[in-house]
C-alpha cells in the first residue's frame, strides 16, 4: 500500500471528517432500499447491499479496532465469519455465492453495527498511531470502492425483477447536442513516468512509480456514445466473428449476447435499464455496461484499438481527476453527454488493452491487508478513469480498476486509440 | 379434480369460514418473518414465503375472480407473470429459480394483495355458482399445501444462514419414554378398495377409486426413530453400497451425504436444525428429513422394505386422518415421540415404494386447472400420511403426496413393511 | 435370478453350443469395426464395442472361471479393473464415462482375451457343478443384452461422425403397403398371472410370478408408425406443453428436441440415420428412437395412453416370443413394416406406463451377481417386447427391459392402449 | 505474419526438402500409435493424433493448393469440415470437443490424404509465386507446432488409461550430478530491442520489433528442478493460500491439485508419467507440467518472481536457439538435467509473467490466415524458449508461445527472476 499520510496541520480532524462523510454516504446510498432489497444477491459477482454495509464496517473493526485498540470487544463475534470478503489470512468465511442467504442480521441491525463501530473508531481516533490512521484512510478508500459496487450491484438486482423497479426517480434531462466527431490527442512516444507519485493516498497496485515507454499514438478526446454503438450493432457487429477475440466470440455465442447489458429493443428503439428504471437510450451519452470483449470488438470494427493503461495515464495526467460526472451524493447516476471537451474522469470506467499485472518492483504487503490487490493479478484487464458511480475524490490518474473481460455490470465504457 | 361439494345445509357460510381460516393461518405462519426472510429463495426447489403468500392469492384471483366474477379488475396486472407457478396454459411466467429476485412488491404489499383478493372473494362468494365454489374449496386445499411448503422452505433458508436463527422459540419438551420395539400389523392379502371415495374433497390424482390387489404383508405400527437411524449410521449405513439403489449411491457419493438433512455431529452427539434453531436430537422422535434413497437403504439394512402406497392406505383407513401431530396453528413443529399407539397421520410424510403414476381411468381436467397433478407423474415417489407441518384437516387416507427420490427438505420419514 | 437349468438330456453339449453361438455372434457384430470404431465412447450412456466384448468375457472369467475352476489364472490381472461394469462388490473399477480412454489393449488383444476365456470355459464346462452351469447360462443371457447395446452404441457413435458412415450396406427394401388403422385387442379386466413361470431362464426381476389385477382395457394390435409420428410433429406435438409431462417438457426445452433421435428434415422429407447410414424415412415402419417422454406425449395427443406392463404381458402371452423382426445374425437391423398381424415381439422395445419397481416378494440374490437388476429400480420405466437388435431367443413375455424416461438411443417405440 | 522469404540461391529445393522433412517427422511421431490411439480425444484441450495429421494437411491443401493451384480438386470434399481448426472465415467446422468421434476416416486413410497432398504440393512447388511459397513455409512452422501438441496430447491420452502404457521404451539414463545452486544473470535495465528482426521466419505475433524498457533485474541461469519442486510441496506449498493468486488458489481447491500433472506419490517417492510410462522422478531434471498458477506460486514461495517476456528475450538473445534438449527425431522426450551452463532453449517452455497481448503496431493479416494468432490475445500468458518436444529449429528468441494459466499438459516449467 503506497499510502503516505498527509503532513500537517490538523490531519486528525480532517480524517475524522472524511471518515464520517464516507460512512454517511454509504447509508444515504442504501436509504431507498428495503430490508429485502438490501439482502438479496442477484449473481455470484454481486453482493447484497447489507453485505457491503457490513463488510466495510468489518474492515474498520478488524484492522483498526481489534488489532490496535486495547480492550476492544467485537460488536458481534459471529460477524467476522459473515462479513470477511476474501482475506484468507483472516480465517474461514462465508461462501461468496451464498451471501444472499443472510436474512439476519437485518438491515437495521447492520446499521446498528455501523453506528457502534463508527462511535468506537471516532473515539479511538485521537490515540491511534500514525500508521493506524493510515489504515483508517485505507478503510475510507476501501469503502468508496464498495459504494460503487453497491450501486452497480443493486442496479443488477433490480434489473432481475420483471417489474424493473426504479431505485430513484429519473432526473430532469437537459437536452444536449450530439457530440461531434472524435478528436485525437497525439503523443510522439518516448519515456513517461507512470504510477502513483506518493502525494496522497494510493492503493498498493498503483506503484511503484516507474518509467514506461510509449509508442507514437493518438487517443480519442471522448468515449464512444450509445449512438455510435447502435451503429455497430446495426452493422452486424455482434454477428461477425472477425471483430472478436476468440474467447469473446465464444462468450457471445454461449450467452447469446446481442447488445450491451440492460439494453432492450423496444418498439420505438433501444431502451436501457438503470437506477431510474427503464428509459429510452440517449444516443449522445457514453455507452456503458459493455465488456472488454465488446470494447475490443468495437475498436476492431472501428479500425482502432484500445489505449494501453500508460497511454491513458499519460494523456489523463493533465486533467482534473475530480472533475466530470462522478458521484457527489446519493441519487440516480448514469453517463451523460457533455459538451465540455475532453473528460478523462467520470461517466464510465474505460477499458484499456492492458492486462492487470504488477508494476516493476511491486511487493505485496505483509499480513491480511497485503491481500489487497496483488492476488487478483491474472486474467483481468485494467480500467481507468472512474465513473458516474465513483465517489468524487476517489479517482486518480494512476488509479487501476480491474475486471474480467466478460464482466459488464459496472459502468464500463470505451475510449479509442490508434497508432501513429 | 375429484372434488364433490358437500350437500347441505349452509355450505356457503362454512366455505366462507374455512376460506378465512385458511387465509389467516398463512399470515400467522409468516408473522415472525422479516421482509428479507420472506423474499430470499434458498434453492430452486424452495420458494420465498412472499411468493407462497402471493401465489395462493393469484390462484383465487385467477380461477375464481377473473374467470367468474364479471367486472373484476386485477389487483395488479403485473402480478400474474410474477406469481403463476407452473400453469403453462396461463402464459409466460417468471423462472422458478429466480423467484428470489422479486424484492418488490414487498411483504406488506403482498399482504395488501391478499387483503384485496380476500375482500373481493368473500363479497362474491354468495353469488358464485356451485362449481365455482368448488374452485374456492380447491384453492383452500391448494393453499394448505403451500402452508406446509412455506414452513419447510423457510426452515431451509434459515439453515443456510451460518447463524442458524430460530423462527420460533423452542417448545417445552415433555419427557417421553423411548418407544418400544416395532409392532407389526398383518394383512392376509387380497383385493381392497383404494382411492378417494367421493365423500368430501380430494385432489384429482386420488381417484378414481378402484380395486387393488395386495399380497400378504405386515406393516409397522410406528415410524423409524432418530435413535434407530443413528444406529444405521453407526453401522456404516452410509458407507455400504449394497444397501443402496444405484441412483441413491451415486447421490450419496456426489453430495457427500452422511446423515439426514440438518443433522450435525456435535461434541455431545447428534444435533438437528429446526424451526426452533439447532437442538440436540431426540432419539425417541421419528426420524425426518430423509430422502427416498435413504429410506430405501434403511429398509434394506433393516431386512425390510417400504410399504406400497396401497398397503399403507389399507392399513391407515382405520385411523383418524385428523389425529396425531399435525399443524394446528403457527408455531414450531417437529416430529414428536408418542406413546399413543399406531399413528398413520402426522409427524412425518412416509415414503412408500410406489412410483407416482396415474390410477386406472385417471383423466386430466380441461384447462389450466387440469395441470394440477397429472403432469408430475414421472420420476417421483408417493408419500402418505401428512406431517407435523400439514394443516390439520388437510390429510386423508387417500392423499398422495409426491417428491423426487433425492428430496428431503420436507418432513419426510420412514415406516417399514415386510412380506409374510 | 430365477434361472432353473433345463432337465435332460444332454444339457451340457447344448450349453456348450449355445455358449459358442452367443460368443460368435458378438464377434460377428463387431466384425465391420476398426480398432478405433471399437474404442471410442460417444456419450456416458454408451460403451465402446471393445468394452462390451471384454466386459462380457470378464463376466465369465470372474463368476465362473475365477470362482469355480481351481487353479485358474487370470488372463490379465489388470483387466478386472478395466472391464467390471457396476459390481460394487467386485471392487474398484474404471469410471464409466472414461471407458473410451482405453485405447490399449487393442481390439485384437480383446479378441485374444475372448478366445482364451472361451477355451478355458469350454474345457471346464463338463466338470462344472449344475449351479455353476447356471451361471454360464446367465452369462449367455447377459452377453445377449450387451449385443443389443453394442449395436445401438455403435450406431450412436457413427451418428456423431459428420460423415455419417454406414456400418453395413443397406438391405434391399421390399415395398410394403401402409399398415391399416390400428385394431384394438380388448380385455374385460380381472386377475391375471404375470411374471416368469419358472420354465427356462429368466432374470431375477421377472419374478416372482404373481397375480395382477387389470382394468377393462384395449391394447393396439400394432405399434405407432413413422408416418403417424410425422403427423404428430406436423400438428405441433413438440410445441404444445399440454401433451407433455412436466419433466418431459423441461427436457424438450433444454435439449431442443423436435423429432425422434436421428431424424433430420431434408429437402424431400424426413430422413433417419441408422446402421446403414442416412436414408429416407419409411412412413410404414414402426417409429423408433423415441423417449418415454415422447411416447407419453404422443399417447396424450392421440387420446390414448401407454399400456401398463401387465396389460402388455397379458396380451403378449398368446404370441410367439421368438417371432417377428429380431436379430438373427450380424447385419443391418431396423424396424420394418409388417402385414403379418399383431406382433408383440421384435422391431421396437415398447415403452409401458409402468415404473420399474420390484415385484411382490422380490429378493436380491447374495453376492456380486445379486447386483444384477434390483439396484436399478428407481427412476426408470419398463419396456417390453424386444427389438430388431434383440438376439432372437432372448425375449420373453415376462421380460422387463428398463431405461430412464429421456433415453432413446435404443430401438424404442410405442404401442397405445386405452380404457374401456 | 512477419515472414520474409529467404533470398537466394536455391530456395526452392531447400523449401521442398524442409517440407518433406517436416511431413516425415509427423508420420514418425505417430508411428507407434494404433488407429485407436490416434483417434481418441482425452480432453477438450487436446486433439487426436489423426486430427493433427489431417489438420496440418488441410492447411496446405486449403491455403496453398485450393487457393493457388489452378484445377486442384480437393482430396475429399468432406474433409475441410472435419479438419478446419478455428478459422471462422473458412466456414463451419466440427466442434472442437467432438474431434474424438471421427473414427472414420481411419489412420491409414489420413496417411493417404497426407501422401496425396504432399505429392500435389511438391509437384506444384516450382510454379508457386514467392508469396505462396511463403505460405508453404508458414505451413511447415504450423505443422511443427502441431508436432509438439501431438506429442503432449498423446501423452495425456495414455495417462488416462489405467494401464499407463508407454509410447516408447525408456531411454538409457546417464547419471548426472545434481545441478548446483542457481546463478543469476544480471542486467542494469534500460531500453532493449525485442521482437523478430525480420531475418527468417516468424509468426505474426512476434512483431513488430520494438523497443522495450527493462528495469534492473537478475534472471536465473537454469530452470527449477524436480527436487526443488518436491521441497516446495514438502513445505506445504499447495496448502498455503498466501503463495497463490486468487484464481490459482480457487483452481487448486476446485481441482484438488497437490503436485504437477502426472506426478504420483509412490512408496519409494515421487513418480511421473511420461512417454516412456511411469518412472521414478529425477530430482536433477527440470520440473515440468506445471501451470502458470503453480509457477507463480512457486516463485512467490521462493522469494522471487517470474521474468517478463522481454527480460527473458533480452537474456536469451545471446544463446543458440537451436541448442539444448529439443526434438530431433521421434522418440521419448523429457526434460533432462544438464551440466552445460545456461540453457534458454529446450527442455521446458518457461512461463513468463507477461500476459499475451499484441505488440505495439501489431496488425492482423487479412483473410483466414489472419486469424493465426491475434484472436487469442486475452486471458493467456506467454511462455518462452521451447521444450524437449519442440522440433529443433522451430524455436527463436522472439518466439511467443501462450497458454491459459491453468493449463499444464505441455512441457512447461519455471525460470526465476528478481529485481535488483
Amino acid at each position: 500500500m503506497a499510502d503516505r499520510p498527509a503532513l500537517a496541520p490538523a490531519p486528525l480532524s480532517a480524517l475524522a471528517a472524511r471518515f464520517s462523510a464516507v460512512r454517511d454516504l454509504s447509508l444515504a446510498l442504501a436509504a431507498p432500499l428495503s430490508d429485502a432489497d438490501a439482502t438479496v444477491q442477484s449473481m455470484p459477482d454481486a453482493s447484497p447491499t447489507k453485505w457491503h454495509l457490513a463488510h466495510t464496517t468489518w474492515f474498520f473493526e478488524t484492522f483498526v479496532l481489534r488489532d490496535h485498540v486495547p480492550g476492544y470487544v467485537l460488536h458481534d463475534s459471529r460477524f467476522p465469519f459473515l462479513f470477511n470478503s476474501y482475506y484468507e489470512a483472516e480465517g474461514r468465511r462465508h461462501a461468496r455465492d451464498r451471501r444472499g442467504m443472510i436474512t439476519r442480521p437485518n438491515l437495521d441491525e447492520v446499521r446498528a453495527y455501523r453506528a457502534a463501530v463508527d462511535a468506537a473508531l471516532l473515539a479511538a481516533l485521537p490515540s491511534l498511531a500514525p500508521e493506524v490512521q493510515t489504515l483508517v484512510a485505507l478503510g475510507c478508500h476501501h469503502e468508496e470502492q464498495h459504494q460503487e459496487l453497491l450501486v452497480t450491484d443493486i442496479c443488477h438486482l433490480l434489473s432481475e425483477n420483471p417489474l424493473e423497479p426504479a431505485m430513484w426517480p429519473a432526473p430532469r434531462k437537459v437536452p444536449v447536442e450530439m457530440p461531434g466527431p472524435v478528436g485525437w490527442i497525439e503523443r510522439a512516444g518516448g519515456i513517461v513516468q507512470v504510477g502513483h507519485d506518493g502525494d496522497g493516498f494510493a492503493f498498493d497496485c498503483e506503484g511503484p512509480r516507474h518509467d514506461a515507454l510509449l509508442v507514437p499514438h493518438a487517443i480519442a478526446d471522448r468515449t464512444v456514445t450509445n449512438g455510435e454503438w447502435a451503429a455497430f450493432i446495426a452493422d452486424g457487429g455482434y454477428q461477425e466473428a472477425r471483430h472478436w477475440l476468440a474467447d469473446g466470440w465464444a462468450w457471445v455465442k454461449a450467452e447469446g449476447i446481442v447488445a450491451p447489458l440492460y439494453w432492450e429493443q423496444g418498439e420505438t428503439g433501444w431502451t436501457r435499464f438503470g437506477l431510474d428504471g427503464r428509459r429510452a437510450l440517449d444516443p449522445a451519452a457514453p455507452v456503458t455496461h459493455v465488456s472488454f470483449f465488446e470494447a475490443d470488438a468495437y475498436a476492431s470494427w472501428a479500425g482502432a484499438r484500445l489505449p494501453t493503461e500508460f497511454e491513458w495515464e499519460a494523456a489523463a495526467a493533465a486533467y482534473d481527476a475530480s472533475g466530470g460526472n462522478q458521484l457527489d451524493s446519493a441519487g440516480p447516476c448514469e453517463p451523460r453527454p457533455s459538451a465540455d471537451g475532453p473528460a478523462f474522469f467520470g461517466d464510465v470506467w474505460e477499458w484499456t488493452g492492458s492486462a492487470y499485472r504488477p508494476y516493476p518492483g511491486f511487493k505485496t504487503a505483509d499480513g491480511a491487508v497485503g491481500e489487497y490487490n496483488g492476488k487478483f493479478m491474472s486474467g483481468q484487464f485494467v480500467l481507468r478513469g472512474g465513473s458516474c458511480a465513483t465517489p468524487r475524490g476517489h479517482a486518480r490518474a494512476s488509479y487501476r480498476n480491474f475486471f474480467y473481460p466478460h464482466q459488464r455490470w459496472q459502468f464500463t465504457g470505451v475510449r479509442l486509440a490508434k497508432d501513429l
